[in-house]
């Protein structure tokens, strides 16, 4: 579970789009609904782009799934859509808004063609949906089956 | 449930993106899913824009959520959009595809500012996760809690 | 009268923009200043493309003038404005809305240039000024001359 | 009623297009529909971008509603549309020809944003529905009613 | 044999672009070609993008070759698109007019990326080479051969 | 029957796009064509610019029709859609590929809107086409009518 | 010869692109040159651009040919391009510096297509040039012929 | 200090953007800024894009800096920019709010390029800096220095 | 004096934007008004973009000034702008026609930055007033000085 | 005071445009005005994108304002537009050169929109002014009122 | 080695661009590195684009790698990228200046995706560079090796 | 010898494309080639854009040249190309790959304008050719001369 810039913010950045939960109590209940599944998660943010390609890279033969919330790097930076091309770990693209109902420039996802799919729109529900798809992608099964 | 143009042809047309489970395969998983968490369905397809207008137009007061596959109409249909915007039913967006790894025209969703969110890129897994993301919106909460 | 997709949920849908009159209160107040100047009317709605050609090519030889909310289709259905072309009745485009106030993408009309003219922006009383346009047009003169 | 470049050759300028009656012509024709429903109304024409800017100013208290053909301007005077909404007085739009049926650089107005609404393509008609709109705005009613 | 929208006013619709013939003409012109190479051929036409995707979809496993003339669905239905993908019936583009000598709009066929070939500015003749190219391509060898 | 740059090399050049046989064999293969007809035709291929002026230059007076192949100049050269608009022979326009399913540089043809039509996506007999179609607007009406 | 915005700076603006010589050399260099022609002519320059489209309007009727230097509202000023067509005195476009090898938004000038023909980047030559080229279409022959 | 077009309804136009004080507040303020720096300022105002250019043509030779605030007529008029070329006079361009914002079409200042500076979005304060630049820029140093 | 592509057509190629006289009447009339001035000039035309360049290069140290119709190939012949930026003899630019009064792409030279000036719309007289200016140029003074 | 790429390289960085005065110089001098105010300030420079996402952080509930020179991330780092509207310090932009006056890309601010506003162009002086303007909005009135 | 339009010039043509040496002198240069590695090499250079779709042709079968300096005709000639596409001698572009530090149109080359890369900006030190590559791609290994 | 991001997965990333020799590799064959002509050179790898602009600082008066794999880097960030404008040493830019040939996005280099030149498609010979180019440059001339 990877977050990019600005999502450490959470719970305190315009409130009104994002909500006021905080980026440690999205963690919190995703590690709950990973738990049911005996699905293990780490969850890491950092701001700076460098770093998220350090993570990706990093991920290689650690993880089955990475679930990636670009922030605004997902608009423009073409180098972490190498870094994902790069590794052999399927990314899920998350947002927490739905990008498509906001500033035009936030339209566009660079990387969105070189992930598995995209899920935005949805607040907390976005990562919970991502987690559920990695756990269904990897044999899981539909929750509960 | 709506679906849009072409999705009748489901496990026939270019299986090699769509995968030969048929549209009918699908309405079965998705009531076993739906069944689980006491949740009904109802599932419609048609190649008519105005038909998709007037299935919209009828959902309002029927149902709590709309999960639509608008095919190909998603990129320029805004009489669909429009529809959307008229009812108080939410939308949610679904594609089987990853559009955004497909040709440039199909990245452009007109309908999706008008939605609560977008999935796709996991064939019929973005269907059961909107089914999923709806039960969660309504108050279900996460599956299995 | 020819009135495109949702129109029908005219008072219904996004009353802030359109009004809580509904499309059959349009229609009696049309009939009324119809009726003032001997003037027939019909009035039909369709939100399906291909009845607005069937209408359109219907009134070749049995209307002096057709007025035509096109709705969304106005933005994109070059079809529709072919099935202009293809008739010699004079089309007049109304529009409820100052769709130049709105979204970008409702700026474009590809139906104008093959009209007689267009009133936006005023309501109801866009259909009632079209309505005497088509009467002045006719011959008719200035009201109450 | 304020008339803006090149409308002072009205009857003279490109008949074909506009027509052989000149713009007194239209002064006149207007003020008697005026009269019938006990309106008054000022004429003024300029070919000056300024003066059009102090006529919009001038109206503000003295005016209920500002009948406005920008000619050229209307397609590239941001001055113009900044001065409508400076001012209380609305302003309906009107156009001789069918702006949208001519070159493309008249197909965009830059002032319609900031009108009630925009009528073209009626000759000297669309200066009387725009006044017969007025009047109905105002309270008067359908004509004659 | 399939005709899009407005294509039943041949003869009626702009005749100094179309010609005086009508659809029934051809009908029977085309049939007569057809019945000297043993071909047969069916031919229908519908205003509706809807009933185009379905008649194209019906054509799965009952012809060999589907002469296709979109009319304006051609510019932008990427609905009819996915159907001609959908299916294995190879699909010949044909347009009366030279579509690249009109408006800039008609220059863009957003279907003619899936289909075999366009034959297009030969009036009824363009059905007729590609009734014969339909036949070449089955292995009717050239005319008369 | 005048072919443009690089179709020397057909049969040599991109085997799986064009196919084996070469220029001559196509040669051959339109002139056994032309003479069920009792039609003539010559045949040339030149890499240069200049001399397909040249060439058009020349049949002025000399042939009925000009069957054109203008390989790559097709897309950038307005001096030979000026050499077509200057004679008075009319031209088909010809491609061996559907040039509108490949690289969007090849779906814009300069000299299109000055040919009597274009036929593309055929092979070998997009020629052959437009020579039956020379034949029959030369009034040699259905071939073995 | 009707001079637009910032030429009265003539000889002090940017003397190393505009020269030093003033405007009003200009005229006495010009009214020698239509003085061995026995031409008369006019010499004005304004600011203003409602005072440029007053200044056209006037010629109607008074010269023969206008030379018309826009100074930069001949790259927006749509008014001045409507009031040049709006009178039946042709006007020759004059330009000192070549606007081409300028700034990207020099390059278009909007009136160009309703004036006779455009003479730029000779300095004052321009203004003799387009003075020799008014008397040649007035009948006045090649100079000193 | 140069004010354009609608800058004389300050206090009345828009007051939510530009606040409830008239320029003629504005003056006084800055006047008696300039009087603590022992500077002079005249202070104009005009709604003529001509009038402008003859007031920036005139500070030549008159005044140190001029401090314009062009309104709407710094998006379009280039008219006015090649007057700022045309004298010695530096300008400093300021706008009451931030520019970049509001609007697209606000966004672009065609003049910008040809001034020392920008200061936009301080209401007044815009003014007050740009005056206290002009004074740094003659050499008054830091304020209170 | 260099003419381009199609020009050797000249007086049959579209004698209704291009008049009836051939491209050797205008030989002799420009070798007519040469001489008056003392001066020489050589004329060739060729439809070859290559030999364009060859003769430009030849002209080096033998001619004082180059005037060319560039025909088509001025519109994106970027070599034969490279060529006429290789050489030290200036170049002026002509045309028949008013190429701002014809199609979108034929307003756009490619070369006109890198020539002395234009001239265009004066038919026959576009050459001789480009004469006449290279006379000017070279010193030869106003006509019959 | 916050500084960002390549602003540490100040005085030996193309000093034709940035002066020769250096980062250190420039803080010496603002600490020096700000004292005369009894107003603090911290100054860091920093080539990392993300470090100034976190700077922008740390500042919320630390600081009244933020200057920013956002150098070249201003073009196109939305994930600084995203800080600054994640934090409730206002910013205000800065620029030692006028970037309107130089390359294209560099006319685009992508978080200008998200500030108080700009000062650009006056070099160091840029700095001073904003400082004075935070104190202005900070109420500390106009300088040694 | 093939060069393409107005490199005959070199050493004439814009020294500050591109020196003064001249095209023999390259050839007598890289023809004596060419000797060190035992390669050989053959030297032309044409004015034509037709020509040099002939030499790419006639390098089939008889060269082991061929180096273009496509000149101008690079930014345009589709013909000569498919020449290039059409052989199977690998080709390398070189060009003596930096393209991207010139103007835009130069920063465009339509044949670079069909050649084995791109060696710009080193005068002619590109030539020889690209003869290294030639020589190791060939197997020639690193320079005295 | 610096290398932007994604680099240290050479061998692992996308081997089709880059090959599976590592960066390690790359940096002993490079260092042999270096010896060869007594020329030094360090090699660094990272992917933050931060650190290739301290990179970029720090050569600074230590090395004689740099040669710069910008990675994704290359297509957007143009505060490392204000870094190598900020710094004397001169850059040259290499590309493992021919980004010509693939997704048009990477067809675009923010930093090659301000580069020595840039060489692309040779693989690990990019760099070979880069550093045989610094020496040339540096006075080493023709290997093995």
């Amino acid at each position: 579970m990877l977050n990019g810039p600005n999502l450490n913010l959470l719970g305190k950045r315009e409130p009104d789009i994002y909500g006021k939960a905080t980026l440690s109590d999205l963690e919190s209940q995703l590690k709950k609904v990973a738990g049911k599944y005996q699905a293990e998660l780490d969850f890491v943010q950092t701001n700076s782009e460098g770093k998220i390609i350090d993570y990706l890279h990093a991920a290689e033969g650690r993880y089955d799934y990475i679930i990636l919330n670009p922030g605004a790097y997902g608009h423009y930076s073409i180098a972490i859509r190498d870094a994902i091309s790069s590794i052999s770990v399927p990314v899920i693209e998350v947002h927490l808004s739905n990008i498509y109902a906001r500033e035009e420039f936030r339209h566009k996802s660079v990387i969105a063609p070189v992930t598995v799919g995209q899920i935005c729109g949805f607040g907390f529900n976005s990562y919970i949906l991502a987690l559920i798809a990695a756990i269904q992608l990897k044999g899981g099964g539909v929750p509960n089956d």
